[in-house]
């Protein structure tokens, strides 16, 4: 299907206004054939996206944005509307540098309210923009799309609890799509699933006349709301869910792949004058059959064959190492257990879930609650270990502070996806956790840059640190080692070349540096390089060595303020270091998307830029 | 009362097991009696602590600490748990340096089992201490306290959709007060309320024989648990809850200042095998008639006349002076809000919420959302003002960089109690923010030391930063502004006095610094001050002013890295600085309570330590 019947003609949400029901569901096959052969090429967010083609369609139907906003809720599912506002014809750069971002994003279109990446913050945003039109008495809805995995974290909740009474237009899209955190794991996600199979569906077409749906909330006079809508429902509740306890007048469920139920519900959802919760199930990977068949596998994938569905394999990650080594310690250790916020598999943790079932807590989208769960198995003896990416750890600062550090309670992190991470862009490049974790007093960092280094340092962070500690590896692969370089596995290693420069670094930036040293010393500098392992502490012996050189070099893959260098700087300095010391960081750490070659090259991390920033210091 | 019967004699809960229930009401009083004598002269929580007080004596008596181990969520009702686990002859020491403290501290005792000060934590701490104990097959049970305020946090919920349906010995107990959080605010507040009203209160005296509690799991066949309590449940739930939904065994509501009900709810809670939540009810401020009429002034208090209930009067705050400005600017300026996270009193905005109700949002404790739901107004055309504790803010640390930094959206941050917060000690402490806030690239941040500067540096804030900015300010009031010291209200400020040596700070270490500088040149020393308002971005004249002199000694209230000074030093530095720089700020920042006069002392930031470290410089 190369050529396209509707979608290429959509330039605004107005064009999908003007096609029939018929017209619509052709338009959602066409919207289906764009995404899945863009995101073979260009790596995205597949199965999400293909689950929310009918409601995206739908939404832009019944609404009317921007003045109507839609919030969508870790932005993974916004391709439809992407290409429904818009952005066909510039769909091919999907996820390159200078091209159609893979999430929302405010500088891109008027129509991408709020920047996304990170689950569970569209009901807390939504509620602001629709408090804001209260008050300025502006018109439109808002609506926010929220999955059933993102409804687990704390946020989510905070939000409902706030917006369920108030008198402004919101409306929350709950898309179910019964996938999004491990069946067995979450309370929200179980409820969910009873009402699914509970409650009879609503049933557009089968019935008319007038409905009324009764909201009994507890402990005040039962209240009527009556819908207008002109295909009517069927069967309102006959049961209060969750939902219609925090305030909400609830509709559902309704079938998430069909497209006249959907805009039916959403203009029934316009018509009630308070926040409505609208549950709607969905397939994810819908229409693709590799995809419904294994939607985990295609929800983030860098490229895939579309007629065979064989997606390009990767070389071993630190993930996968990371997953190695803790089965290994975890047969050792009884002891040892893994927690992972539904990332089971993009930590690695797929084989430790099979052998240590009861060792492995799937918490659910809930970095929080994650770390102070920790804190408790551990206060009781067990030594738990949370793997989870750099930039959603950010969510549970203030437990690793209270929770874990005040106390000293013995908690490992794997910090996973720490650095630049690509594609996926600013909210998920892990550029914050070291700045983060240096805040702490008695936290101990290792930043491996070899395989063989992250499993030395795991085990020294679960077994020869006092205190908390982390381990923190960046995505993908590792660099080929240099044939003369043997890590030592200690808290520091050098490579010597001479000794007027000294290049300070540490994780993957060592090969990039070992790279530079070489062509500075064959070019007739005389440079050293100092790759440090433990970054927090920094060993005394490493500043030391550094003293001896009149010029210091300092690469850091990670925000500037509050980072390893400008400690290291200061460190340097209160030793009575008269040389001079150059910091090269993330000035700017909210690099979008692009490859992490680029990405390296931005920020003056690569060969080439160490390279000349050495020579020419 | 100054001779009890029974309190003295209390050296361990086991002693608490020995008293009859005509006893235990006689213990009671004695405790409260103790609470509110030594609140009066040492400050504390009065009124969480007098609502808890036959719950703690029915726990004591019911379970066994420590085996079974008792969480507190934040700590400020662990009084009576403390005077039970042989803390009485101590107790004259409550928030007293060195003293007993009021928070719970596994440091002071093994009944306390893990550090509180936060909200929301218990429910994940208890889960990760009842897994473990699971996991190794250790006896006992795990209890968490929590209030219904601490529910209204996301990491709450988080624990309860991970704590529902393991089969873990958890019982939590919701202290549901009514009074946490303001009454109109929160769904979940109103649907206890709603509970409440509409549930027979459980009546164990009145009815005998077995009780069979029906509990619907909505799409799961209906189970039955029989109780085997001797005294018997009347009412078991004719309707399930949101807590049954999410798995628990809900049992409840009951009296929570009759210890008899109390014992036998507790005692039902531990046959039922399987994750129970207790619903009791109890009057914050309980026994202490003026607690009871004014709970909120009696939540924490300086001191009071136990006769007459007068508060001691403290000076006009900061607090006081940016709600005062706050309502100035909303009468000039009908875009700005204020949101507060269940604190409108502690920051100073009751009078903003009398006059401008609409602008006001109380989200309860949900510093999160407050982010968030802030970005959201300020993307729709409003001027937020978020009013938080620092110590608190730690929790919005990714909204504050995923919904408000990254895309520059125009929120504000006014942060009360940022520093030393003094007796609520390591938990209360403002030491985190300007260091978190650091590592956010368009943040900006004002620091004042006087109360013209908060008004000024707030409309800055608000009106002449492009991006999002915070104001931080300090517990209690300002200092005497010296004769000869006129503020700029400029990025900075400078106080000469020679040009030899060079102190750098902000804040209310001014006038520390300002009394040193006296001193010092007294003593025949060529000392100046400088003085940062703006302490993100750093004004490089006042960098450029400080390469003047040959030694330059910063002194900090907060964290070491990541703080102001690390920065000041980098760019001193970077601009071919020749002297020596001397950074005084917490390296150890988990300061224990004690005086906030004391902490100066300890870290060095006093006007005498910074008087012998330039001295000796």
């Amino acid at each position: 299907m190369n050529q396209y019947k509707f979608l290429n003609k959509i330039k605004s949400p107005d064009d999908v206004k003007k096609l029939s029901a018929q017209e619509l569901v052709t338009l959602c096959a066409e919207i289906r054939d764009k995404m899945i052969n863009t995101v073979a090429k260009n790596g995205g967010h597949l199965s999400s996206n293909l689950g929310v083609v009918e409601l995206t369609v739908a939404m832009h139907r019944v609404f009317d944005s921007p003045r109507d906003q839609m919030v969508f809720d870790v932005g993974h599912q916004c391709y439809t509307h992407k290409l429904l506002t818009g952005r066909f014809d510039d769909f091919d750069t999907l996820r390159r540098e200078g091209g159609i971002a893979g999430f929302t994003k405010p500088c891109e279109s008027e129509h991408d309210i709020v920047i996304s990446g990170h689950s569970s913050t569209s009901i807390s945003s939504a509620c602001g923009l629709a408090a804001a039109k209260t008050l300025a008495g502006k018109p439109g809805y808002v609506v926010a799309v929220i999955g059933d995995g993102a409804l687990s974290g704390g946020l989510a909740y905070e939000g409902l609890n706030n917006a369920g009474r108030t008198k402004d237009r919101l409306i929350i899209v709950l898309n179910d799509n019964k996938m999004s955190i491990s069946r067995n794991v979450g309370s929200m996600a179980k409820y969910l699933s009873s009402i699914r199979s509970k409650k009879s569906y609503i049933n557009f077409k089968s019935d008319a006349g007038r409905v009324i749906n009764k909201i009994p909330l507890i402990g005040s006079p039962i209240k009527r709301v009556l819908f207008k809508s002109k295909a009517l429902l069927r069967y309102a509740i006959y049961h209060t869910t969750i939902f219609d306890d925090m305030g909400f007048a609830y509709l559902g469920p309704v079938d998430g792949h069909n497209v006249e139920s959907l805009i039916e519900v959403f203009q029934t959802a316009k018509e009630i004058e308070r926040p409505v919760i609208i549950h709607t199930y969905t397939v994810k990977g819908k229409g693709y059959t590799f995809a419904e068949q294994n939607p985990s596998a295609f929800h983030g994938v860098s490229g895939f064959d579309v007629e065979t569905g064989e997606i390009s394999r990767s070389s071993t990650s630190f993930s996968d190492v990371f997953g190695d080594e803790m089965c290994k310690i975890a047969a050792e250790d009884d002891k040892v257990c893994a927690i992972t916020a539904a990332m089971k598999s993009g930590t690695g943790l797929s084989d430790f879930v099979k052998s240590y079932p009861d060792r492995l807590f799937d918490v659910g989208i809930a970095e929080q609650h994650a770390v102070t769960f920790a804190a408790g198995l551990a206060i009781n003896g067990m030594k738990p270990v949370f793997a989870v990416y750099s930039s959603f750890l950010q969510r549970s600062y203030d437990q690793m502070l209270h929770d874990v550090s005040i106390g000293n309670v013995k908690t490992v992190l794997a910090i996973d996806r720490a650095g630049i991470v690509g594609e996926d862009g600013e909210t998920h490049n892990g550029m914050f956790d070291i700045a983060l974790l240096n805040t702490l007093p008695n936290m101990t960092v290792f930043a491996p840059t070899y395989f063989c280094e992250l499993r030395a340092f795991l085990r020294d962070a679960i077994y020869n640190c006092d205190g908390p500690a982390a381990v923190r590896y960046p995505r993908g692969t590792e660099s080929a080692m240099p044939d003369d370089f043997t890590p030592s596995l200690g808290s520091f290693d050098i490579y010597e070349g001479g000794k007027d420069k000294l290049i300070v670094t540490f994780g993957r930036i060592f090969s990039y540096a070992y790279d530079a040293e070489k062509k500075l010393c064959a070019d007739g500098e005389k440079v050293s390089v100092l790759k440090l392992n433990r970054i927090k502490p920094i060993d005394p012996e490493a500043v030391k060595y550094a003293l001896g050189f009149k010029k210091v070099f300092i690469f850091e893959e990670g925000v500037t303020q509050g980072g390893v260098g400008e400690h290291f700087e200061k460190l340097l300095y209160s030793q009575g270091y008269e040389g001079k010391a150059f910091i090269t960081a993330a000035d700017m750490p909210y690099v979008q998307h692009c490859s992490t070659e680029s990405a390296m090259k931005k920020l003056g991390l690569d060969s080439h830029s160490i390279f000349s920033k050495v020579k020419m210091g």
